[in-house]
């Protein structure tokens, strides 16, 4: 266990706190933004030794600079995989910047709700999280911080183009909003094809828990903008606003509708997902996610009033692996982390 | 539901109390006499009014005998459906009696470890329970019962042959001594087959939960004396208590080493089996018995503490549609009943 991150592996990070509108159906809310330094060439063309030396470089501007009061620097070769998988299970860093080799670190806030990755795709990727929907407040936050950050790094852009990026469909803005739903009803009676289909018509993009190339497991998907070329701040912003809210609305009505025709399947389905949560002795990341699903539906509804949507969002994350790990002081083979996985479950959701 | 049976629905009767010797294996003992009348035709040749003549016989002359003291005489065709399951569901009556037209009876105890069944395959069938392994004890009684009968009743015997039945395995003793046995250490490892195939070739039949053509469900089997013609009363015991304590031997053998070298797969299946039953909204009477019979391996293993073998074996019949129904004032559907179930068992579990 590093110092730096999991200092408190059990606490899942402000993000999750189960807080923000809609919070029933947005998990979270996310922004990125895509950013490159004047004067070296895009991440793709640098050399291990250039890597360095922006690394370096970015450091040196970031340093001064405090976005939040926890915030810490992880330069990631020096950390082992556990760190990295830990930040990566805690959306701080991508696939990318947890599994690659090479120069490149990592700037985030103990707390979770900020990263700003260094040699990414991009030269620079700064990211918010906020819990439920909060894009337009996360929005005003990391243009702040684009704006300090801009103030000490010289950004690669074009007069008309704006923002210059490693990808094409990225220059402009060099943003994306996210938003992370729970759509349990959806899924159950197969709408959420038609969700799916009038968010990729608005050219919005559909992933899985863990962002890209990740599958879907346990009715969470994330939501996000796919091109920003040649549109506004407030466009990409609206786009969402446009289409999330009517999936939440239809989120809501088929949960409604599903509880009044199938009340007892629901019910029996809510139940024996916290009866496992709550007894199992052996439970894998994957089940623990799905059977959190059912969970979370229970509370959401009012079914199920013993257990807050705080530690099921909590656990959405503490349950994953290198999270797991990280609450152990010797390493686990794959049979010991579900057997402690299901200890930590039993022991946030008060079972005997 | 009807007044001579379930006056008490929650109860499952002596038989199940999870005492006797080598209770962690053995769930029952029984023994059941095949018996007829003379001066009356086997049953498959008497017509529906001798069918009538004979039980009314059989009535008076069993009358005045006391077998218990909380015994009660029904006339099957006079009870409905519910009551006749219910019994069935008890182990009184065969399904044969339960479900099949004309004039027949049974003598039952309420505590419900005696039955007398009166136009069976046989005139006669007298069956007594017992929980554990207590097959000597009821042969006691048992032959005391048919002792009283036979001096008022006169039995249908030839000097040589013994006892004549209505079919020729029967013939001689008309004894059948049975035990229900609870072996998943066996299942799960498929050392069940090895077991079987000894019995058969002591000539022992291996049946289910429910007797003749009921399919294993729960790991529970019927292990009894197949024939019994020119066969003494004390060989068909040697026969049993060869090969029985020889299983519950191998049983306790396999579950001492699926607990030293599985502990983990064991415990979570045992835990999952008891977080269901403590929270399912439904539950199907075969899932019930399967969920049971894990959770009955892990209280005899001392793995679980909070639920005794008592509310298990109970439960195992508890759980069944008849008694289901029987609890409830009014007709259920299928699904109704499956809630109601689950009902019941969350309150017996100590359940939220």
């Amino acid at each position: 266990m590093n110092d730096h991150f999991a200092a408190s592996p059990g606490d899942a990070g402000s993000w999750m706190a189960a807080e923000g509108e809609d919070r029933d159906v947005i998990i979270t809310s996310r922004i990125r933004l895509a950013r490159n330094v004047n004067d070296f060439p895009f991440k793709a063309r640098l050399s291990t030794d250039e890597c360095r030396r922006l690394q370096e470089h970015v450091h040196e501007k970031l340093s001064p600079l405090r976005f939040a009061d926890d915030q810490v620097y992880v330069d990631l070769e020096e950390v082992d995989l556990l760190d990295r998988e830990l930040l990566l299970e805690s959306h701080l860093i991508s696939m990318e910047l947890a599994r690659a080799d090479g120069p490149r670190g990592v700037v985030y806030s103990r707390r979770r709700h900020l990263s700003i990755m260094v040699n990414e795709e991009d030269h620079l990727r700064v990211q918010l999280l906020g819990p439920g929907q909060t894009l337009s407040e996360i929005l005003r936050e990391i243009e702040q911080i684009d704006q300090a950050i801009s103030e000490n790094v010289d950004y690669a852009a074009h007069s008309r183009f704006g923002y210059l990026t490693s990808c094409p469909t990225n220059v402009g803005t060099g943003l994306r909003f996210s938003v992370m739903l729970h759509l349990p009803a959806l899924v159950t009676t197969k709408e959420i094809d038609k969700e799916f289909n009038a968010a990729q018509k608005m050219k919005l993009a559909v992933r899985g828990f863990y962002g890209e190339g990740a599958s879907f497991v346990g009715d969470f998907f994330q939501v996000s903008n796919q091109v920003t070329l040649g549109r506004s701040v407030e466009d990409l912003l609206q786009d969402l606003l446009k289409v999330v809210p009517e999936i939440v609305k239809h989120e809501r009505s088929v949960r409604s509708l599903i509880l009044k025709d199938h009340r007892n399947e629901i019910e029996d389905k809510v139940y024996r997902a916290l009866g496992l949560l709550r007894h199992a002795r052996k439970i894998s990341s994957q089940e623990a996610l799905e059977l959190l699903s059912q969970l979370r539906l229970g509370v959401c509804v009012g079914m199920v009033d013993t257990v807050d949507l705080k530690s099921i969002n909590e656990l959405l994350v503490l349950t994953q692996p290198a999270h797991v790990q990280a609450m152990e002081t010797k390493d686990l083979s794959e049979e010991e982390r579900d057997v402690a996985r299901a200890r930590y479950v039993r022991q946030r959701l008060g079972a005997e």
